[in-house]
């Protein structure tokens, strides 16, 4: 596996060096040879002629962070002062934090905010439970759930240490949608437990994200919960993977000058997010789909590693009845979407698919196959991180889809609505500017969002999701 | 009873009145007549020989809003363009919200605070859980949770209605303590589900503070909660009501000469907060104390209006055994503490209490008794209000007692700390200040929330009840 320096391997590292010419540059020498690659340089201060710099040098893994600072060590004359790396620094004390909207600085504010003021608000919203959508932070407010069983490529890893991944989330719910979200780590794992827990806390919001909770039990609990309550609830790792693969998979398929109705896909990994796309892409018009799991091909009739869910897939894929191996199942396939783990696809793998394979390899945060070798075969490749081009990343779906069911107080979030997302995320990357690799509008885009917020609103007034008849009432009283 | 026009009672009015001499005279005098009061008055615009007017008016409640705003109307030449409530403006799309400690700008950015980077964070509190408390928000974050049972003088009105005082609480967190607090209104009131949401929902918090869950379910709830987590669970209406009440009744006592130990208390109302307050009275060194409650005295063998808590509350109080109405409990007592509902204390029942009554009138947000008519009889009167003086208002404790244990990571509050907090508000008010009208700090005093975090710190050190061995790691992972 090709290893690339990322930032998210970054280290802040302080020196202390004699001022003389070529110094910095032997330092710099010791970080390249070690495999460390420098991003910026600085000045701290300059001390009885000696100079303090700050090095922020990134590298593809732990090791080599500590080959890099070794290197340095070794370099004669130079002294590492401190050695922070940034992604622990950047968490610190967490990533987000509660904040008043307006200050509470006389006694006539806390009469109004809080007793005995507030009590007239929430007789309003007694004697209306709507207005608690205009009166409270219910109208931008989502919930992060989370039971820490599948938390990115880590697995199980409990409630605990998955809550840096729900703040980050809550990160880019705020940054590109504007939503507030909250992130709750639940301390149990059972889906009636889950279901309780998310039902009684639902007052307080106005949608559910569900996040990183292991199937076949994130299905079960989805659906109860989209029963149960009238706000949506939405499992992210499922329909907004969906909605993006979908997105990135039309523009592919344009590129390489296939329709959507004729090409083979195999999606690899049957878990959450491989079950919904599947689904969404079923609904998009794709008929041939070839499912794998850990077990090698899914088909009616399998015995191992099944689950209610997969039986329902198996009778509704693979309509060849292909039995084998993922390997077997790839041979003069169209699209690979890979929602696995790192590194179960080879590259001669990809060298007997179809003309122009389009690889999607999103196992995260290692590929199943690193883009620099999925490259020598494929015509276009896209991964789930961000530091490759064609990201496949949620973030292009959920800010935008929850502002826009907030902003029309919807009960719930349908196919159509879904599909609605992921037209518009396509369409934003123009046509004449799709190319193998810009197959997808950038994260950073911010037309997203507030395209696929409209395109949401307008489907859920169209399929009768939006709660029309509540509108804000009158400031006065 | 006597009305006071009060801010959470407040319009913003929109006059047009013609630009000439004696105009807004008229408009004034009909505000007054009618029981407004003027706060403020500005220049919206000129136009057309009128003049634009904002007109911010206080009144004593909505019935005298209405008439102010019809007698403005009837002025001749006068037009009303727009009436606001201030509080429901205040209120307007909630009062709080999840905002991002730094921004994403950046895929560097993403790739630390998010996916790939975030992965090794998690991986660090998943090998050392304690570091959620450094790498996470859990180090400054605080669930307010509430099921809406007993919600300040309004009574059961259910999760929804309860959310804009949560949010208010949240608010006094994050100005007081800078602690960050989110509102979790819970849709069961059965005290298992409570008990079980609040363990699920842990993980993300440093603390848990129960709100607003009536007698005597809320006893059962804290006790189990206490001794099933390992954060700290503090039941606000009980011990900070208590905390506060404790502290003016010491500077109190200072003011009108009387010790602790020689006093006799009369607690009306024996939910949560007069559970709690005579259960820290007593620790303090209060000797006499006699509870009422809607059904009279409470004494040893009482049938009527009983549970677990009271009876046990039965066997430490009113030793002489006394019997019969409140007014029967005050004859000769120095004390009355009102944790009940408006209007049951009467000027006489006051008349016949001790020398230098001293009336703590604390229902929400209508006391037992006015201060204008309380204030007939007795030396000292309180109230839970923030438009009188002397406001024994649990803002003076919860923010620094919430900071001091979420900066020892404390494992739980125990009494010791809610002496120390108790000592620590009455002390902030130097002694040859205090005076009639100022028994306590004012919520505004920027001191009381540093030093109660100080000493609750101090005393969670001393009790062990701090997690001293886990210091923040190096920033190096």
């Amino acid at each position: 596996m090709i290893k690339t320096p990322s930032p998210s391997f970054s280290l802040r590292i302080r020196i202390e060096i004699p001022d003389r010419p070529g110094m910095l540059g032997r330092v710099a020498s010791a970080i390249g040879r070690s495999g460390g690659t420098i991003g910026a340089v600085d000045i701290v201060e300059f001390r009885d002629a000696k100079i303090i710099r700050d090095l922020i040098v990134s590298a593809p893994d732990e090791e080599t962070e500590d080959r890099v600072v070794a290197a340095i060590r070794a370099v004669k004359g130079v002294r590492v002062l401190d050695v922070a790396d940034r992604t622990f620094l950047m968490h610190q004390g967490g990533k987000i934090e509660v904040r008043n909207r307006f200050p509470l600085k006389s006694r006539g504010d806390l009469a109004m905010a809080y007793t005995p003021g507030v009590a007239r608000v929430c007789g309003a919203i007694q004697a209306n439970p709507c207005r608690a959508y205009d009166l409270t932070l219910k109208r931008n407010t989502v919930a992060i759930v989370t039971d820490g069983s599948a938390v990115l490529g880590l697995g199980n890893i409990g409630p605990a240490a998955a809550l840096p991944v729900m703040e980050g989330k809550a990160m880019l719910f705020k940054e590109f949608g504007g939503v507030n979200a909250f992130p709750l780590c639940l301390d149990t794992q059972d889906p009636d437990e889950i279901v309780a827990a998310v039902k009684w806390i639902a007052p307080t919001f106005g949608g559910i994200n569900l996040e990183d909770i292991s199937a076949p039990r994130c299905f079960e609990v989805e659906e109860r919960l989209k029963a149960e309550l009238d706000i949506p609830v939405f499992h992210d790792d499922q329909h907004g993977t969906a909605v993006v693969i979908l997105a990135g998979l039309m523009n592919a398929l344009t590129v390489v000058g296939k329709p959507l109705g004729d090409v083979a896909v195999v999606v690899n990994g049957l878990g959450a997010a491989g079950v919904a796309a599947i689904h969404l892409l079923g609904l998009a018009g794709v008929r041939t789909v070839i499912g794998c799991d850990r077990s090698g091909i899914l088909y009616e009739g399998r015995r191992e590693n099944m689950n209610p869910v997969k039986e329902r897939l198996a009778r509704r894929t693979n309509r060849e009845k292909r039995q084998g191996t993922l390997a077997r199942a790839l041979e003069g396939a169209d699209v690979f979407i890979g929602l696995s783990q790192a590194g179960v696809l080879r590259g001669r793998d990809v060298k007997r698919m179809g003309r122009d394979p389009v690889v999607f390899a999103m196992a995260n945060p290692v590929p199943e196959i690193m883009p620099e070798e999925a490259a020598r075969y494929a015509r276009i490749v896209a991964t789930g991180r961000s530091d490759y081009p064609n990201q496949i990343n949620n973030v292009l779906c959920f800010p935008g889809l929850f502002r826009g069911v907030l902003d029309c107080k919807a009960r719930g979030i349908n196919d159509e609505m879904l599909l609605a997302a992921a037209h518009t995320i396509a369409a934003t990357v123009p046509r004449e500017e799709l190319r193998e690799d810009h197959i997808i509008p950038g994260v950073f885009n911010r037309a997203v969002p507030e395209r696929v917020a409209r395109a949401v609103r307008k489907s859920a007034v169209q399929t009768g999701m939006a709660r029309l008849k509540h509108r804000y009432a009158s400031f006065y009283r």
